[in-house]
């Protein structure tokens, strides 16, 4: 079997989206932008032995590529439209592409996109997705406006459990059905940041750790500003404290990464979705940056996940 | 220097373009389609030891990389606007990913398009690319319209030029300076494309060599045909006749791919935009696909590049 076929018999399916135009199987794929929106794009990439194990099941692979990848558009308050997918694969495996395949399809029904293009090419194992969205005119939340006086609210997963399964992984701890099943299925929170198009003044999602991407809202922010965390109201994955102690379970909720919940900057008047967790407050620039129960984070820390590493 | 940093000094720059609305830096780019159009959009890739060399000096690699990309474009008759990139790095070589970043935001000025997003991450030498552009509603050239009684045509550089400079790279030719740019610098025809909307029943670039992309116009036109060429009207790269004789000059043109010219299939009524080449015809039916000079091609030919090979 070669590029063409493989392409055509587990990769092709006709759009289910009737603004699609022309999808696979042409240079490129055509579709027309819904009316007084705007075009949210995003790319992710999934690497064997980096973002995934070595030995990666295709069904694992395929959900924490399309996942991770959606949860940027549902990080803008985008509704998720379309995908499209660049895979690299050693050897054509055909019983690996069939269920990566299988698996990656499914997916895009439940998250309600159309893949629409793609590439596939010999090379180590590695898949780059493209996804596209929408949003009504000026409505994308973008992270750039946290400020003083906000609440700090999560959305979505309780944290954690991704990076205990890298225990697991890694043969340190036993398994556990909860924390596999947020490290392989990530869940992108799209009805939680279409509610919040009105009501954040910054939105991100948590793919790099709690901490790591609360400093990028800070960063971008337009006025200085620092961050109150209340330990007791972070939301910790199950058997988090119990497996691995509090100070471990908080670390690896604030630090951990990969749950893919969306962490909201809010001003207190505004009327917030049912179902977040208030976190923290934003507050006039301190020394610190951000501040746990008052006091300055454990220098101990790994804060969050650097992909360059 | 870690991921952000790297992304922030090399690879961060205002769009030039006032649709976009939120570039680098967030979840997602932002950018609002242009009233009256459809958004044209592919992903190609480049990986080292396959598309390019693996010690692949950084121009070259970007320059290869936003050329092959973006001709998917022109193939389309789309107007380029915007692309994002995916890099994966083995390690991080401040200078190697200066010059990458400066070639490509070379090329990003010229071609007329904005860097909205991508990210950066360790692993094997390798780059995705997404290329977006966009074509006044209902314009956009597909591969599907060939039919008999149109002739074919070839529009942008002659033929065979980056195949012969394969030999090149493996020590069986001499250098040449024109066949290494037709290599290196593969140059996306968009002005042939724009002009070719309303004039091309079927279009193509090529990529994987002439026979194999005029074989996917076959395959996808509605109606069965069969493809007449005629040698002496294909433009051959210089010096390819001198140096590798006749037979082996016009097996190179088409078959060897890399070449970005646009193939399109055109009317015989219509009114062709000058500059092209009138390689043939689509006729009915015969028994061969592809005749050349009236002769089934030879057999020994190697058609096309089959990227999962």
């Amino acid at each position: 079997m070669n590029e063409f076929e493989l392409i055509q018999t587990y990769f092709q399916r006709d759009a289910l989206d009737p603004s699609v135009i022309l999808d696979n199987g042409d240079d490129a794929a055509v579709f027309s932008p819904r009316l007084n929106c705007e075009t949210v794009v995003s790319v992710d990439s999934v690497i064997a032995g980096r973002h995934v194990p070595d030995l990666c099941p295709p069904d694992g692979f395929a959900a924490r590529l399309i996942g991770r990848g959606l949860s940027d558009l549902a990080a803008m308050g985008a509704t998720p439209r379309y995908v499209l997918l660049s895979l690299s694969l050693p050897t054509l495996e055909v019983g690996w592409v069939e269920h990566f395949a299988q698996r990656f399809h499914q997916l895009c029904v439940r998250f309600g996109v159309d893949l629409i293009g793609g590439d596939t090419t010999k090379g180590p194992l590695s898949a780059h997705i493209t996804v596209i969205g929408d949003v009504p005119k000026g409505m994308a939340v973008s992270r750039q406006g946290l400020k003083p006086g906000d609440d700090l609210w999560l959305f979505g997963p309780d944290l954690g459990g991704a990076r205990a399964y890298l225990d697991v992984l890694q043969n340190t701890q036993a398994d556990h059905a909860l924390w596999a099943e947020r490290y392989w299925r990530p869940e992108p929170q799209f009805d939680f940041g279409i509610a919040l198009r009105n009501v954040a003044s910054a939105m991100i999602d948590i793919s790099d750790g709690l901490c790591q991407d609360l400093m990028h809202l800070v960063e971008r922010a337009k006025k200085p500003a620092s961050i109150k965390l209340q330990s007791k109201m972070i939301p910790l994955c199950a058997d988090l404290v119990d497996r691995l102690g509090t100070q471990t379970a908080l670390e690896y909720a604030l630090t951990g990464g990969d749950d893919y919940c969306l962490l909201a900057s809010i001003p207190s008047t505004a009327r917030v979705p049912e179902g977040g967790h208030r976190i923290g407050l934003v507050v006039q620039p301190e020394n610190e940056s951000i501040l746990l129960d008052g006091q300055p984070l454990p220098e101990s820390w790994q804060l969050g996940w650097d992909h360059s590493r």
